[in-house]
């Protein structure tokens, strides 16, 4: 880039798709960011900004003065003008809301007024509705002459004179249907709308659901508001499944492979903040038993088995149910099933592995009291595993906190405090 | 259930979606979903195969008699066909087919032909092909009079008389254009196609970055042999995305939650075994050291601390760079770039938490000297922790091993062994 290659990058860079081009600034370090975004021509800059995730995206928007935002941000759907703006400092948003022309603006004062993650904030308002009297021969005359018709449309909408929604005619069906007939006849009654306020979780569940590729979004009243594309919803479900994998991992979801290094320590910092904590707490589990381990240094080698072990059985159930919640198979119903399954399972595991470690100890240190030492700790803390694995998300989400987050570490803790405890105690007990 | 309620169930279960019911079978213990399988109208069976999840789905076909199945099987789309037969054990393939007539047995050997995983699997090829020269008033006169379109029909497709490709008409401009006009003007020339053989997860990639409804498949001969539609592909991005998160954790993608004990059990001792043995190895590491432990307690305390903390950042960094891969941000033009950010987080985390816990050991147990330890252990610790994180996804990825599954053993092995190594061989060193 630095050997003046300039001319050829920026002929390359508008010959691509703008996804490509996001796919390209995502893909290179912060410090050549910016100068790769000079190179792209500014009539381009709206397609690539809506292309972008999110945390990329705010940094190079933070970096542009709000007239050339406000100016990229023209024209731009309503729902992709939501969720720009709404990265942004209230104060660029208010710079950047006044470089607009009355009618973005309205539409972009529109659009933020409802709240993130809601269905209002995902929708478009670019709909076109139907009065149910009319003939198909005259909607098609009317659509001829409308010469455009939004993106992704499929589905036009039949309103009554108050604007409520009263039913949907598909394109197909507008296309096989005899032009004489009306739409009353055609339309599709009672159709499944989407709450302006639905949250946006909902909406992709739907979606899922019944195969939509769009659906109306209506208010309180029942009046047409907006409509919601299956592009939106697939970027949702995306988001939603990556969230539970990035936040077990302590990582947010949209987080930056190749953000400047301060920013990614930082971020990174309070996970490992919290796991020094567990771990200090583990050590002092640990440091109950000090007497037993300066008489026995063979335990201090052994102490890491039972503790790693109960973290991964555990950490199997705890994401098991993390994904069953999140597809709505754990529910109250059959969360009382699931904790005896998984206490099951935790039994079974402690005796295979509990056979197993107790054997190899045996052998390897000579010492068939030891073996059944450590046989006895990996019993009782596989069953913990199993227990806290599922209980620990159950209840987290009554508590309203998000499992995949923290529901990691603190199983770790238990899982860690319990396989210490059980192996120094039971050899305090036996051994001395 | 067993309160012979029966009716009451079978009246609902057919007064709600087949996804519904299928949500509900993949929420019920396995013991009771053939009781509930069986309440279901066999019209439905069909329609609720279709939404259950592959592990969920297997378990109930192969309890169905072939001939039920064969029926239950009967019109269904190719791509949906293909997928349930692959699940199917080979003998039971064939029974199946057999009690097809020869229309539907065609359509499942063809389907089946294409390997699971490509384009040609999860295609469809119910497609409307028309003519260029033809004028849009034809077109429009003979979808009147075929009545009904495929399902999530966006776009008709233009052959010339070899079958091939040379162009995509949408619904919307066969609406909006005039009548008298010719498909080959309002065609859009040169469409982007996907090839038989391509990859699901390049196929998903391309719907996303185009914002696709549908795509044209072609063979390669250029001739058109079906569609992909949205509705599959949105299946693909959410197992894709489940599939990094269930494999950290050694799951398979769409593991049962309900499955039975002894199943789950046997599923997951894989990990477990393959964790015991890495236990094992920093246990050795450990012993190694024997001599030291047994003259200082107070390490066999905080030998938990570094390796610990020296997982828990190598594995954020293994995650980011995992999502960076699947996202296609990371590739070898910038992987150099990556290492050297990641080693010098490893550095800057090391000496934060080096400075930080050496502090709390130094008054913990007043011992200056331990202090300093465990800090350049911490240090040394994280540095391996960073390097590694971004090194073996690399490094598993060009040797083909999905770094999502063996990724996170191998890094916890890594920082164990360093952590342990480091702490006691530098206590042994300086404090013997």
């Amino acid at each position: 880039l630095s050997n003046g290659l300039f001319v050829h990058v920026r002929k390359m860079l508008h010959s691509i798709p703008p996804a490509d081009v996001a796919l390209l600034l995502e893909s290179t370090p912060v410090r050549n960011r910016s100068l790769l975004w000079k190179l792209i021509d500014t009539d381009y800059h709206g397609d690539v900004l809506e292309e972008l995730s999110e945390d990329v995206r705010n940094g190079i928007m933070r970096e542009m003065v709000p007239e050339k935002l406000a100016d990229a941000l023209e024209d731009m759907d309503t729902d992709d003008l939501a969720e720009m703006l709404h990265g942004l400092p209230d104060r660029v948003v208010q710079d950047v809301l006044e470089s607009m022309d009355s009618m973005d603006r309205a539409r972009a004062e529109q659009a933020l007024s409802y709240g993130e993650g809601t269905a209002g904030f995902i929708m478009n308002t670019d709909t076109i509705t139907l009065r149910p009297e009319v003939s198909v021969e005259v909607i098609l005359r009317y659509l001829r002459l409308k010469q455009e018709l939004p993106e992704d449309t499929d589905m036009l909408y039949v309103t009554n004179r108050y604007d409520k929604l009263i039913g949907t005619v598909s394109l197909t069906s507008l296309i096989t249907a005899a032009p004489e007939i009306s739409v009353e006849e055609i339309m599709e009654e009672e159709p499944e709308v989407i709450k302006v306020d639905m949250d946006e979780t909902e909406v992709a569940k739907l979606f899922e659901r019944h195969n939509w590729l769009s659906a109306p979004v209506v208010d309180a009243n029942n009046q047409l508001v907006g409509r919601i594309t299956i592009d939106d919803v697939v970027d949702i479900i995306r988001e939603e499944a990556e969230h539970s994998m990035m936040s077990m991992a302590g990582l947010e979801d949209e987080e930056d492979t190749f953000a400047p290094v301060l920013k990614s320590t930082q971020r990174r910092s309070i996970w490992l903040g919290v796991n020094l904590f567990t771990a200090l707490m583990a050590a002092m589990v640990s440091d109950l038993f000090e007497a037993t381990l300066s008489q026995l240094a063979v335990l201090a080698i052994l102490n890491t088995i039972v503790p790693s072990m109960g973290g991964v059985a555990g950490n199997q159930t705890l994401t098991l149910v993390i994904r069953g919640m999140a597809l709505g198979h754990v529910s109250a119903s059959n969360s009382r099933w699931l904790i005896s399954k998984e206490l099951a399972i935790g039994f079974l595991n402690g005796v295979i592995w509990a056979v197993l470690i107790a054997s190899v100890v045996a052998l390897w240190k000579q010492d068939y009291m030891l073996g059944l030492v450590i046989a006895f700790a990996m019993l009782v803390n596989m069953i913990a595993a199993g227990l806290s694995g599922v209980i620990l998300p159950i209840v987290m989400k009554k508590l309203k906190i998000d499992p995949a987050l923290a529901g990691s570490v603190i199983l770790t803790t238990i899982t860690d405090v319990v396989g210490i405890f059980a192996f120094l105690g039971t050899a305090t007990w036996l051994l001395l």
